[in-house]
């Protein structure tokens, strides 16, 4: 007889030094299993199957709040965007500790969508509670059956992300992306705003993601690279526009949780009311430029700071030839339907961050001061 | 004959220092001269002769976009809080560069507010041609007589704040709060959503306005105080809970952009879901905490970071008996109506960021990077 000795949770890491590197890499499984059996075999459909809402109470809809806090919010910027652009209903994304103590304007013919990993977030169940006696319908995305948030939503969709341990949340937030593209889906087909060919171009780039996310995840080196031009640095700059301003924000969020370094996203075109008094000989802007149609005007922006002798770190989809004359780094991401690039841009800055807290030698899963679920208010 | 030299430049500053500081002390005339005539004898009505909007276009409003650059973008944000409050009418608020990009959901049954000191910026400008040719109601509040702005929006409403020189905006913000303060009461008298009663008690309130923004810039040496205990960060915090949060925005801004120190502002409740990471021992946190309905909500976060060794900087209403107990500083403001406290607790702020940035050897009034009206995109 004899003793084997080990310690559980460096077994569930998997051989990896920490859950968040874990948790990246699972990102194209969680992603996959996501998306499974929620496009039908048509490929022209979207199955929600926890989702009752009918096309008749889907009609009635005018309004839709997404509430959550801190990454999940991030998530809920990009449903703006994807529900906005596919569905036409307007769409007011709030931090549900302002939302619930500022008398919104809810009532039946409001949605009312929370975004929560664990749905247990104090704040945000909070603010289902506050939708749901207010009489509007509400609806959650969340990565745990059986949590507050998904027993007292009236239509779930769940993220099939498995267990999110490290603080700093990637595959919750990366699934969270995936289940907003397929409600926003959903709801423009029963609301017939979308064509057929429009669906099928979404669904059939969202198929694609999951092998795309793979790329991503396996480009390591290059992260790191880049990672040691910005950890010298105590301040950073994420810019971008429309969508690419919402993943600047997520990305910002992830840098400062865990390398602290002092990181804010900017809306590239707000830069110039103030911010730009910050830019210095050699400080890190990381400029997303993945939306074709605001691509010439991001570059002006980025233009404008490189001026100011920034370090441009771009972020670009494959193929684009411009933003190498500008750039000092160059972080590429896979060709996609330009609403779901966010899914893909975030992956590398998920990877810097990573990066930046382990060369400044931070405990890169238990950053200071935080905890995983925020559970109190 | 004797020739008298003079620096006209010198003549217009009055003999002080900057135009930044003269245009802090002209504030409570430039609120006055903003204020005057726009309140009828009764003390019970808002005039305002230049906004046509009569009662039954003002029922067809359905939703209200308010659109702006930076700290116009600020003084919006106040507007959502108070046209909701007291209109309750849904209020979006977004900066012009991505507003105009975003193929926002706007009718004719959509009011668009721009909000322009010069009344020339350019994406403002464009915001306000986009709502047009959508068909919305397009009305603008600015500073300058015949700017475009002005000749193209539908709807005027002026304010009295007389020319702004210096880069970092002070007597514009201010005087834009005051008019958005006197439309929310006229539409709210219009569409009949506010009793007598509270439109007399705000109508009163704004009329000492005026005369409490004088004792707020009489309060030089407490701001300069105050200044020494952050000039020697590279990063500050703002933060605060629903208006207060506005006016932590604007606080930051003004801070960045001329101390360039990187000021950040925060939805208090949001600080735990990832940026508390970067409270270290003594970096400051102005906390605004001048809303009664969320002052301990507020105040619990305030214990927060105090527990991470942050140095407090409160922002209190006069009389707060609790805030003494946590805050390292104090900064007082006099009792006004709660939504009215953005006028008075920004002045605070703006002197401190002017003595910030004297204290640093800045120059004050023409921020590194900066233009004051940015007529470019």
């Amino acid at each position: 007889v004899f003793e084997v000795k080990w310690d559980a949770v460096a077994a569930e890491k998997g051989g990896y030094d920490h859950f968040m590197l874990k948790e990246i890499d699972e990102q194209p499984k969680a992603l996959r299993d996501t998306l499974r059996g929620r496009i039908d075999e048509s490929q022209r459909k979207v199955r929600l199957d926890e989702v009752k809402l009918t096309a008749k109470e889907l009609q009635d809809i005018q309004k839709i709040h997404i509430v959550a806090c801190g990454t999940a919010y991030h998530a809920g910027l990009v449903g703006k965007y994807a529900i906005e652009k596919l569905v036409r209903i307007p769409v007011e994304v709030e931090v549900a500790s302002e939302f619930r103590y500022r008398d919104p304007i809810i009532n039946d013919k409001t949605l009312v969508l929370v975004i929560s990993q664990s749905g247990e977030t104090a704040d945000t169940l909070a603010a289902l509670r506050l939708g749901k006696s207010s009489g509007a319908r509400v609806a959650a995305i969340t990565n745990v059956v059986g949590s507050s948030v998904a027993r007292e939503a009236n239509d779930v969709i769940y993220t099939w992300a498995g267990p999110e341990i490290a603080v700093a949340s990637t595959k919750a937030y990366t699934t969270q992306l995936l289940a907003i593209y397929l409600l926003a889906v959903f709801m423009a087909e029963k609301r017939n705003t979308i064509s057929v060919q429009d669906r099928v171009e979404i669904l059939q780039a969202l198929q694609m993601i999951p092998e795309q996310a793979a790329q991503l995840v396996a480009a390591k080196d290059r992260a790191k690279e880049v990672a040691k031009g910005v950890v010298d640095w105590n301040s950073a700059f994420f810019i971008g526009r429309g969508m690419d301003y919402t993943v600047a924000l997520e990305g910002a969020l992830k840098l400062k949780e865990i390398s602290y370094i002092h990181a804010e996203a900017y809306a590239a075109g707000e830069l110039k009311h103030g911010t730009i008094a910050l830019i210095e000989d050699g400080i890190p802007v990381i400029s997303l430029l993945t939306q074709p149609d605001v691509y010439e005007k991001t570059m002006s922006n980025v233009i404008e700071v490189k001026a100011r002798d920034a370090k441009i770190i771009a972020v670009v989809n494959e193929g684009d030839m411009k933003a190498a004359d500008v750039a000092d780094e160059m972080i590429t991401i896979p060709k996609t339907h330009p609403l779901l690039t966010p899914i893909l841009s975030v992956i590398p800055l998920q990877l810097l961050a990573y990066y930046a807290s382990i060369l400044r030698g931070n405990d890169v899963d238990k950053p200071r001061n935080l905890a995983k679920s925020v559970t109190v208010e």
